[in-house]
């Protein structure tokens, strides 16, 4: 890590090489975006380059999540890293093989190379399974099983500074700054949001070792985090 | 369990009371006979009654994979067992709420009910991710993802006395009687052996805290499993 008082947009001063798995979703875009202008050096970690990143901190990282963990801890190794985002999904095509074991081997990499702060993007009550026959839910059981290893193994079964951010349901609105934590309901999450908390919990070590559920709500997302 | 030097086909004379998850499944339709046979009571657990049993000591058991834990746990108090079987799989059909997801709930219900003795159906390898890419095993990834998830709980998120066996494939042939364990190579399993070789596990207590790889072979299997 660099230390620098003079980058204002970074929080704490703290510049920090991060990859974001999963560059090319709906969240991971925004948020390597997000992180890279906040003068972070960021790792666009997809199968394919697909998007065109034009900000020059960047830098198009080739991984692929049905590679065997040899392979991704070599893709890993290649690169020095501070952190890592996991933000892929497969939206129901390989939920196994993707959103499940995938996570999985990325959580097993980090830690065989010595990474240690690992902020997962999940989904709301992944770890409650009693919840998912809410109506919210119950269409996306699959989902939540597949969620609920990744999770699991993380708070369990790794030894990462682990931090969990379970949003309800995504939605393409314009951000507001505001959100709830530690909600009881589901309740629908902008995009825009959802990438700025993303991006403070980095900056917010009390966030490690939580799983913390997330809504639109009224609170700024810095106070709301604290 | 009754104790009882009465019953010279019940292994070291205990009867026990025992349910089968998946007993209409290939391997566990069998092993229900097989217990059965042993002297045991057997509660046939599956969703739907649609296998005969004929046998006094074979109880179907109501139980569906899908519930939520809490009815999972309530149908297993209704009976007063001593062990547990999870012979249960989709076929590639739901994997993630059965194989993987369902055993999990199992698994927690026999903990919160306070069933020790636990004895799973695995398949080889299915612990070794770094073997999935080979000819044998190449094309059920997703399965061995789901057994993974299943097995792994077992060993490190469970406290219950485990035994988990790995045959490689299942074949339709007559059973020898004769097996190899800790094989290095996934060769194919007649269902009668691996039948037998679960219903010996149950009266071994050494293979407790075990896992255990299996093949068809020429050790008679209560020698190979010592």
């Amino acid at each position: 890590m660099l230390i620098t008082s003079l980058n204002r947009n970074c929080y704490e001063g703290v510049i920090m090489n991060i990859l974001v798995v999963g560059a090319n979703g709906r969240v991971g875009s925004h948020l390597v975006n997000t992180l890279a202008k906040m003068g972070h050096t960021v790792y666009a970690g997809a199968r394919k380059e697909s998007l065109n990143f034009t900000n020059a901190n960047i830098h198009y990282f080739e991984l692929n999540l049905l590679a065997d963990l040899k392979e991704i801890i070599q893709r890993i190794m290649s690169v020095n890293l501070d952190a890592m985002y996991f933000t892929a999904g497969s939206r129901g095509k390989n939920l196994l093989q993707v959103d499940a074991f995938g996570a999985v081997k990325v959580m097993q990499a980090a830690q065989a190379v010595g990474i240690r702060r690992f902020i997962m993007l999940s989904s709301v009550f992944a770890l409650q399974p009693e919840r998912w026959n809410e109506e919210f839910l119950q269409n996306i059981t699959d989902y939540n099983i597949a969620k609920f290893f990744a999770d699991h193994w993380l708070v369990h079964q790794s030894n990462l500074d682990f931090t969990i951010l379970q949003p309800g349901a995504l939605q393409e609105n314009l951000g507001t700054g505001r959100i709830q934590i530690n909600v009881t309901e589901p309740l629908s999450n902008s995009i825009d949001n959802v990438v700025d908390t993303l991006s403070r919990i980095l900056s917010a070590p009390n966030t490690i070792g939580r799983v913390i559920t997330m809504a639109d709500g009224d609170i700024p997302i810095t106070e709301a985090l604290n």
